[in-house]
């Protein structure tokens, strides 16, 4: 039992999704096959099965029944949680009728797949009474197989203005005596449906950004103990975009993602995780830009900023707007204002570490300072960053590494690559650090 | 009865007020009289006498007697809904008495206008409990005058943080038997109002975006199955800005706007649904820029972005950033970045007709094509953009059909405009996709 | 008793802390002697003695001591308001219990210092039952201490997802009959630990923005009659910044900001009042730029925007865009979308008359203009900017001035930096406008 939620995983990286039934091929169940042989980088934290949206609707039936005969044979050995998606509607009793039946034979212990399975993934949501259905539909499978009742955990695709509403009540609900919602674990945002739900419509097609809904499902998660995952990013080639949606996620306290290949599997595990080597970044008018380190020295080489050492001063010209500074302080100030330091795992660790000797030896708060030398246009300037740390940054900056413990803890698999990443001994005092 | 609401129009558009009675006018009903006369694209969805804000307080009892008289003369042939609004406070019940009076007075069945009167407009509303005192009027009006109960719609308009908290209870709150809250329509925002009591300051005295208002209340009518209106936009002349601003709620799910003119009423009206002719759009460092169709090219005229070609490759510099590209085919990847299109009414039915014809042959997924040949500084480039097209996709996307169709349905007043605007082959086609 | 809240603030625009003990000076309790000598711009509307994250949990008792004899010394003295923070925590009942017994301590009579507190103020609060304890909590100090019941007001730091929640219920909350929840007083936001909460991850391990729960936090004070306060400014030598901060706070509804300097404080009682002078911002291709007032001519003397007399007309060129304007006309049209005036407390005192004059003449809406000469690149050109008030614009453009009378009458101790800022006689017409 984990301190942030009631189930193993305290976070959630990715959840990847594989069609159950595949028509026309030899062996419909040959993606699942596929998907269950995933390990390391490659193997999410949450696979999911998915006998909704991904599987045709006349397909589901041998889905469900693929999921029985893969997860029997494969899940023992897979590295991450198992989840199979069911379908469901908030407005389609049928359809709810049939979710239920797929999870009987899905969790019937004689067809021997559910003691890999940790829990279920019911799509389109309504209000909390709708989420309460389905977590009776589980308890009802619990009890007739003879499991306990509250060992399947239940994620929800929240994908309705309702379901975004009904978030807001989980901590008063939970816990109740007449439901089990007690088994509920991961909050995952479905934008596609959710955009159709709210009759939005963009000039391209393209998806809204939908920020509230992802503030309102971290704040959920924060709220009730859960863990909070984004919907799937369709442009699988676009990795510098899925990355840039991970990292706006992340800043809001949303550190899962869905994942549609193993390539964005990769990425989404990786992404939340502190880098190897920390860089420096420049606000080049509104641009962030990564500062390139040659031979010590860290250098801005587009044309969006530009610096001058003339007589009696300097001149920096940002975005076309003019500066002339008199000293080589002046300049260095300037110059903090655009700069920004991201701090590598080894550097975190650092931190953490001596901030833990301050405390020991009675300091309330310390000082850290960054320096680094900075060259744009061939000026060479030398400049240091100061950061105030107290308890409070403390415990807000360890929750990267909060996240690495989780994950090193659960995914042995991901171990070689992790010590590859950042060397064993960085590895190893990461995983000391903070108590 | 529709599927969104409990009423017949399942979208809105406009919403158009219009002061009930001016002072000094040979004829106090002038303004309204010529409203009611309004037709076609400048006729709004919802036509709102408005006995509040738009009426001096000296004039609001003349105001209801003009309603009266003026609905009950051209209401039989105004083509858009009737909701006056009735003055209400949620901090005064004087105000909210004489509201409940001028209700009583416009929906009296002796005087003519109720038959015309879809419903009222309720302003100034606070905490959920508020808003049920103005249910309970209206029922009390329409069993005085022996109207069926819930015959009235109520709109009410969302100006104060209460209001706004109080649409999160609506799914719970409607259909109490103790309130007849079914009755509910639309959610108005009103920004200048709910500036006031969020107590906000902006330095040039502008109004604030209140970018969560306007989801919140998009959600809230999502959940409960109500439609949703943005307030008003005061700068009359700024027909971009306005259009701008429908964009931005479109993307929100907010589908309607106040209108404060015809003008603004037919800017309304047309914007949410598709373009008649689709066009490309290009990110120029940041400002999106449509491109111009010559002769089957799209140019791009602007400085912001510069190309050309040289030996060995492609030099592309947008905002200041310089990138050299050895091949066409890196070129138009980059190319591709920055574009983006922007389907036409023509467009959208063709793609949903190809995706029900291979819905139909058993395929659960086909890719949409859109090709163009750009033209930057002379440099012309042959690109092509794919999108998949799922089951979910296809729905999502179908809002503006679905739109277009409520509108075509519910507005026979605007077919000749359609037709116009569109041709009639495409307005038949429009009309029988989608089932 | 005021109209906002059931406070005798109704507006509050600085809560300073100070640490309550610190180890190894001669007086531990020499910072808190030192904030209670603060008067006038210098000295916060809201005092908060630190119990909790500025004093070391080993000094808390010593604290506790500390805060009983400075305030009863000094407090009868001070200008503002005296809160002092003591230690709670959600999640931990040993914390709650210490906190309760600071709180007896403190607000003992015999000791002499309850008679200038004002109230508490209770830090990591969940959800609402949580927030119940705390209320509880100062119930049983009142009552052992014979002190009337609801005397001491609560303000909360919502610095959990849980909190964010709580503050929707308040309006539904507070009056029942168990509890005291009318001494609520200030909701203040905590960003750092908001960040831990949410286990939100930036790069570089700067704060987020959480927008969502700045909104959050507005609208619950709106809708509960409290008063809403932003979390601390970090990096104290970064004046524009925090600036910038206020300004923003401002735009939704937040007029208060926790400062950490009697730097701070001066910044953040000043920013929220209008200018002493009004001036002009142009759009310089998406930044705000100052015009500089030069012998009656507003001069943009930057590069992003540039203006050319030519043959026939101007060339205006933002950003890299060229536009050609063949007219005066023309010119002005387009230069008065880029421009905005910030008006003074003078020209607000002005309009709110003028309009007032209007009213009484039977005037519902009236027209005021704001002209100017604004050179670019040596062009002079005249502009004049309309803009309609009607009732609603008077009142949401009120608040300023309501906020500077509430100042004015609370804050005797800055009159006289009021009255050099303004000038007498725009202090006297200020505070007898708007009734």
């Amino acid at each position: 039992m984990s301190e942030h939620t009631r189930h193993e995983r305290d976070f959630v990286r990715s959840f990847f999704t594989s069609p159950t039934a595949v028509e026309g091929e030899d062996d419909s169940a040959k993606m699942l096959r596929k998907a269950g042989r995933l390990r390391g980088l490659q193997a999410p934290d949450v696979w999911v099965p998915d006998n909704e949206d991904a599987t045709a609707p006349n397909m589901r039936d041998e889905g469900a029944a693929n999921i029985v005969e893969v997860v029997s044979e494969q899940g023992a050995e897979f590295p991450g949680e198992i989840h199979p998606r069911v379908v469901w509607h908030r407005d389609d009793p049928s359809t709810r009728y049939q979710g239920f039946q797929h999870m009987l034979e899905i969790a019937d212990p004689d067809n021997g797949a559910v003691e890999h399975i940790d829990g279920f993934v019911i799509p389109e949501v309504g209000g909390i009474d709708d989420w309460k259905k389905a977590d009776e539909f589980v308890t009802i499978v619990e009890t007739e197989h003879g499991l306990e009742e509250g060992s399947l955990a239940m994620s929800v695709i929240v994908e309705s203005g309702a379901a975004e509403l009904a978030m807001g009540e989980l901590r008063d609900e939970i816990g109740k005596p007449d439901n089990n919602l007690e088994r509920l674990f991961l909050l995952v945002d479905g934008e596609v449906d959710y955009t159709k739900d709210m009759r939005a419509i963009t000039p391209t097609g393209g998806l809204p950004e939908w920020k509230e809904l992802r503030h309102n499902t971290s704040r959920a998660a924060s709220a009730a103990g859960l863990i909070s995952v984004d919907g799937p990013y369709d442009d699988i080639r676009d990795v510098d975009g899925y990355h840039e949606r991970i990292t706006a996620n992340n800043a809001m306290g949303m550190l899962g993602i869905w994942s549609l290949t193993p390539g964005q599997v990769v990425e989404a595990n990786k992404a939340p995780l502190p880098p190897a080597e920390g860089y420096w970044l420049i606000d080049a008018d509104g641009r962030e830009v990564e500062l390139e380190s040659q031979d010590g020295v860290e250098v801005y080489s587009g044309d969006r900023i530009e610096l001058e050492e003339t007589d009696g001063g300097y001149e920096l010209e940002v975005g076309g707007d003019e500066l002339f500074l008199e000293t080589e302080d002046d300049l260095v100030a300037e110059l903090l204002d655009l700069l920004d330091y991201v701090p590598s795992m080894d550097d975190i660790v650092d931190s953490m570490e001596e901030f833990e000797a301050a405390k020991e030896a009675g300091k309330g708060a310390i000082a850290m300072t960054q320096s680094a030398t900075v060259s744009i246009d061939g000026v060479e300037v030398d400049i240091a960053q100061d950061r105030m740390w107290d308890e409070a940054t403390y415990q807000a900056l360890q929750t990267p590494i909060t996240l690495f413990q989780d994950v090193y803890d659960n995914r042995p698999d991901q171990h070689d690559d992790l010590a590859e990443l950042y060397s064993e001994d960085v590895v190893e005092r990461a995983m000391s650090v903070g108590e």
